[in-house]
């Protein structure tokens, strides 16, 4: 029920933090109560294969509640309250880095553009204050330049199957007087030809240390087209979104679903039912195509370089 | 309520035999019965600004009569029977031209893949019994394959936003048991790289002089996925889908279709109704992309040369 790899992570560990708070877990004794948090992040962890976020705030709070257990005269109450104080700062930090993220971001595509801008953006899927805690990533920086007068317009992808570019994107953008046009998936090469897109800006689930990146079906695709009319292709993502235990995208698991969200929409039969589908949810894009760069809370780096820098 | 290039140049001059078969139009003068079938191929090329193959099939209709006309002796009652018997005879013809662009495509096909197939193809939209008088371009390609036992799988895409792929070729395709699997339009290019596909094939609605192609929205991105990926792209189409009067791709109508298309779909809505859609019908790809040639009833062609050839 809940969508969007940074707003995965923080829902699950403020789960966690919710089910801390009232009480669950053994009280009595500080290895036993580690021991329950790592079994609840490892559930967690096994929901979403391809998001990189989750494991990475995972294995940050491991290391938080391994070094509170080894502090001297902590008790099991303390160890519980701050291991809750921990996750809801994430959601402080997650709002933040967004900000930073688009400022970052929108500078970088300022200082590209011939003449500095007001510029067409465009994006897919959503990435915004309905995949993040808010701001958004990709969107954050859609946000950065609106705010700064310096967006033209910004085209969102249908993104098929889910559709989360029509019906979320368009929906927050408007929502904040951001002009957006919604554009079938297919129509994306045709607006970056015709309707003069000078930047394409996306989100990431995970960051391999080569810097291939895996994102929304589709991200290769625009990332391609993007190359062949040499429109710069940014992906914009917090740091924790890097995984460097992956040498290359090709190691990062794909999560394929089922067929019916493509032959079937809102209880509309859009296709024989029993037709074969191959629908995967994310594919990886080589670094080589993201030419803009990785925009994160740091800065924007090299696609190669950002594993190591962070 | 008719679609499909091919599928629309033949219902507009069906509908003329038809209502000449009726008794419409007048009965006692060449001339003014010349000027009636004038004024409705006319109002019938009106209806469809990017399909070449009406104004094709118009214009040879038109010199048909007049030299009909000219012919001494000719009764307004002889001109009119002829004009219906000329009529039928296209729809005889395009189904043979159908079966010649399956056969060439298919042999150019396996001539260029490795090993001689069987193939693994993707195509797009639908160029098939529901878009022709039947066997289909593109698609009569794919069944060409397939008779041949030379087709491994044919991906279709969705091809949004009417979802011609998934409706109406996947359909066609399982009733004549051909290996078929349909995908997002945004998957195309992961398809391509991770399921193997071999050649791309796609359909036409116009062909510039210098071999650019006019086809339904979605094309060009195709075309630039599968030149990144050294992949073959064809297109399909009788000569008729020559327009040798237009220079380059640029000077093709492209029909843009209401925004309802994508924000609505069997009266589910699908994103915010009022938000701002761009929706062309069709995109140009530059003859450069079509690296298989474009394959019509006569044989396959280099895209630069298939205009003077016919």
């Amino acid at each position: 029920q809940v969508r969007g790899a940074p707003a995965i992570a923080l829902l699950g560990c403020l789960s966690l933090a919710v089910e801390l708070a009232g009480g669950a877990g053994p009280s009595e004794d500080l290895g036993a109560l580690e021991e329950f948090v790592g079994q609840k992040l490892g559930f967690l962890l096994s929901a979403r294969p391809t998001a990189a976020n989750l494991g990475r705030e995972a294995e940050r709070l491991r290391a938080f509640v391994r070094q509170r257990v080894e502090t001297p005269g902590v008790t099991p109450q303390q160890l519980r309250e701050s291991i809750i104080e921990y996750i809801e700062g994430l959601l402080e930090k997650d709002r933040r880095d967004n900000r930073n993220i688009g400022a970052h971001g929108a500078s970088d595509i300022l200082a590209r553009v011939p003449g500095g801008g007001p510029v067409t953006l465009l994006t897919h899927c959503n990435t915004g204050t309905l995949a993040t805690a808010g701001y958004g990533t990709a969107l954050g920086v859609v946000r950065a330049l609106h705010q700064r007068g310096s967006l033209s317009r910004v085209f969102c992808t249908e993104t098929r199957p889910y559709n989360q570019g029509s019906r979320l994107s368009a929906l927050e953008l408007r929502h904040d007087g951001v002009p957006v046009t919604i554009i079938a998936d297919s129509a994306a090469a045709a607006a970056m030809r015709e309707r003069g897109v000078q930047a394409v800006v996306v989100g990431a689930d995970r960051v391999a240390a080569n810097g291939d990146v895996a994102n929304k079906i589709g991200t290769f695709q625009l990332a391609v087209a993007a190359w062949h009319m040499g429109i710069p292709f940014y992906v914009a993502a917090p740091s924790s979104t890097c995984d460097p235990t992956l040498a290359s995208g090709r190691l990062i698991p794909i999560e394929e679903r089922p067929g019916t969200e493509l032959t079937q929409l809102g209880g509309v039969l859009l296709a024989d039912p029993d037709v074969d589908v191959w629908n995967p949810a994310f594919d990886v894009t080589p670094h080589e195509l993201i030419t803009g760069g990785i925009i994160t809370e740091w800065g924007v780096f090299a696609p190669s370089e950002v594993c190591q820098a962070l």
